[in-house]
């Protein structure tokens, strides 16, 4: 049975052991029914402890880059580091970390750092099911910081708030039309604002610019946190430690202020949700390739077709999962 | 009622009422219930006669530029001309057409072209219902060519097969990486090549390596179509009269193979289903927001409350829409 196999990798995962941690993953990322089994096991007597931090922003603004160098410092000090990229421009879902590449090999080696990027093959945008459950993973094998890095564009953005305790929005010198973007979506979720590149030189225009909005309080405090912008230059190494110390102060405000646990509330809760549209868009797109084979022109009757094929689907959902 | 006011929008709109368009557009781009009622009208006489070309590539492969410089010479021949952009990393979708801008502004004022973007706000990834149903709208009201700007990563590179006669992929110099992203998933798609930004160094290496891919034969040929390999430099205006000879000729194939109208009736099943996938994500959220506050904690119990508001919502489906 599946469900033995899963039982005896947990057991290893939880002595160590990278190819058990890696097999654990596959599953969630597979079939919803799999990932199910899975989710069973880990979510009985699962609390929720590691501090869940999320990196947004657009591409280019070198997140993978800031994640590379501020996971040195927390491995130092004994952390257990779980990376999890759910970006598809990303150089680290690509299994490149730009000039980093070598000292990122490094870190896999390292038996308390686990990096994984999330297939991005079919995926509706947003923040998928299987990353969030991988969340629940590493969160239950005792990894202490789990870094998620999605783009920011789209649903992901809205999505990165009720996953990450805390979040980090990236954003770089001098691209006006990007600084739109991020006004328009993403400046509202982020707890920490970072300018990269800041070695840049239109760095200052920028930096007074993204001050003036978070001063002028039109965005943030959403629990009365009030956002922290701060420069860095990722692979100038500039900034890190600033970065870590204000992620740092942010968790120990969520914690002080109760917010810890309400976000692990939520990020289940998203679970949930993420999970039942992953079997239902599944099941459409497997319905959707029977229709393309039929000889239905009308548009009502395919309608028809399909809610009663996922209506169906929803009242035998029992025995599917 | 709001069917009287759709009826008389689509009376203006056909006598080239621009305002009128847009208020159909958003009309399709609001709630899937009004977008239902437009198409119910539209879909009912309508055969297909436009040209529907998707335009995809990695984000700064100068589609919108390409694009842009596409349209003139149709213009200029009388076709009327829209193009949708649903890429929320386009400059199209900031209304803004790189250097372009000018003249894009001088398009919009043609009463021949119509230009709008799709709401990317909370889209999941994919092409969008919305994006497909303005095909549907532009084609009824006698749109000879209708461009589609998308993204070329995730979800949309495949969903704009089932929707585009001519398949369009950009891609530029000297991006490695990229190109494992576009051999992964975009190249397998394209009718026709575009390797922009050609007056770039390393342009002559990259172009032999696609050619290379595509004389392998390990891509494309879906119906007997050898795709095509052209150079272009958007922002210098070289070989666009090229681009348009090859998707003039491309289209030219697919009439005389039959294949014009099976796109047509393909884009119309996706329409049904991303249709559905609406309406069924609309709700989801909508729910997720009530379990939100909801105090259960229980995975199972979560869920169950879920897949019952939704198998409810598909049954009642026919008083919604």
């Amino acid at each position: 049975m599946i469900e033995e196999y899963i039982c005896k990798y947990i057991e290893k995962a939880k002595r160590n052991d990278k190819g058990s941690t890696g097999r654990l993953l596959t599953y969630l990322e597979s079939s919803p029914s799999q990932a199910f089994k899975v989710l069973n096991i880990i979510l009985r007597n699962n609390v929720g402890k590691a501090h869940v931090i999320g990196f947004t922003g657009i591409p280019g603004s070198g997140k993978s880059t800031l994640i590379s160098k501020l996971i040195h410092p927390y491995i130092k000090d004994n952390y257990k580091i779980a990376v999890i990229a759910i970006d598809p421009t990303s150089p680290l879902s690509r299994g490149a970390f730009l000039g980093d590449r070598v000292r990122m090999q490094e870190h896999s080696l390292n038996p308390n750092v686990f990096i994984r990027s999330v297939s991005t093959r079919g995926l509706k945008g947003g923040l998928s099911f299987a990353g969030v459950a991988m969340v629940e993973l590493f969160d239950y094998l005792g990894y202490d910081k789990i870094f998620i890095e999605t783009v920011g564009v789209g649903q992901a953005e809205t999505d990165i708030m009720n996953i990450a305790h805390t979040v980090v929005v990236a954003t770089m010198p001098g691209v006006g039309d990007e600084i739109q973007i991020l006004k328009a979506g993403v400046m509202e979720i982020a707890d920490i604002y970072v300018l990269n590149k800041s070695d840049k030189e239109e760095s200052l225009k920028t930096f007074e610019y993204l001050n003036f909005i978070i001063e002028s309080g039109e965005i943030g405090s959403r629990i009365g946190w009030k956002p922290r912008l701060l420069k860095t230059s990722a692979l100038m190494g500039q900034g890190i430690q600033e970065l870590r110390k204000a992620i740092e102060e942010h968790l120990e405000y969520c914690t002080s202020q109760g917010y810890f646990n309400h976000k692990i509330n939520l990020r289940r809760k998203t679970l949930v949700k993420l999970f039942l549209e992953k079997t239902l868009l599944d099941k459409l797109n497997e319905e959707f390739e029977e229709l393309k084979s039929m000889n239905v022109e009308d548009f009502n009757s395919q309608l028809d077709i399909l809610r009663k094929k996922i209506e169906y689907f929803l009242r035998e959902f029992d025995k599917y999962v």
